[in-house]
């Protein structure tokens, strides 16, 4: 891989600043919590040149799950929303459960911890409201967007627990890409579909 | 309450006889693992007779649901399947959702503790498998039942974490039984309707 040279960047290998710009990236996030973490900050624990980080990482959204190897990026599900209605729900179940059901790695480790201990739950929760709602709401446009996409959202990540976590076998022997057709209209249903109005 | 005399039982209080045998039961399912605790055992644990605990709990399952306080005991689901097919999913989710989403109590726990604890984990997906799987299994009587009640079974779950567990306000605002009249439908598809074949 190649790298620019950026205005203050420490020199040597490209492979040795990235490591330490999401480790740096990892222990920032933890004691700030998410909203409060800052490319700036993350950037002078790592003695890069902030330039370096977006040139690297993209956005503050982006670096959170480049440091925890999550199986959603909103860039990348933004792009999928972009991508047009067709088979919206199994484009996106297809990129999450691809990577969710990956062995092993930090994403796994994020959700056991998220679930005991209140400090990575509240970053993980952070993220989700912040990161992946904030930026994932404007391109439905509908006022229950954030309820419909954590409808959407917490049903793949029932799978995860179910699949990955729990590791219950009539979800682990079912092949992806039939998972992914079957929950794929349910997920266009809760994304762009007719709900029951509220009250 | 009133609890009839039975052989074998301990005198005193019916509610301190309960009280020891959901102790025993949570000692001896933690144990033995879900599949190999017994009636017997728990009932020799609490020293009183096994006909004492079928008398006040019923089932091996049901024993275990009462325990744990879960939020759904196979029993009640399989009245619910029983019942009719109308609104089958939004009766199930009712069910679930009404007691997953009760402040506290021993269920949390356990799924918090299933995510880190490994004995934890295999006590819960003994249930899963057995307890739960193979009691509804026979109701739906399709080849792919232990799938469907799985989707069915993750998603509601996912619902739980991302309320109860992680907080996310979208879910945390909603109202129950407007998530009930939306999530309703779904349920249905995945344990009745039309699901795209495997393979």
């Amino acid at each position: 891989m190649t790298a620019r040279p950026t205005r203050g960047r420490r020199p040597g290998n490209p492979e040795v600043t990235r490591r330490a710009i999401l480790e740096a990236a990892r222990a920032t996030f933890t004691r700030a919590g998410y909203e409060k973490a800052t490319i700036r900050a993350i950037a002078a624990r790592a003695k890069v040149d902030p330039a370096l980080v977006h040139h690297h990482f993209g956005t503050k959204e982006d670096l959170f799950v480049a440091a925890h190897e999550l199986p959603f990026s909103p860039t990348g599900v933004r792009d999928i929303l972009e991508g047009g209605q067709g088979t919206l729900g199994e484009r996106v179940a297809r990129l999450y459960l691809t990577a969710a059901f990956r062995e092993g790695g930090p994403f796994e480790s994020l959700v056991r911890a998220a679930m005991t201990n209140p400090t990575a739950r509240s970053m993980l929760r952070g993220f989700l409201e912040h990161g992946v709602l904030d930026t994932l709401t404007p391109y439905l446009g509908t006022p229950d967007a954030r309820l419909r996409i954590m409808l959407a959202g917490s049903h793949l990540m029932g799978l995860f627990m179910a699949r990955r976590v729990l590791g219950v076998d009539a979800l682990r022997e079912a092949d992806l890409e039939h998972l992914v057709k079957v929950v794929g209209p349910t997920i266009d249903r809760y994304l762009t579909g007719e709900l029951a109005p509220a009250g």
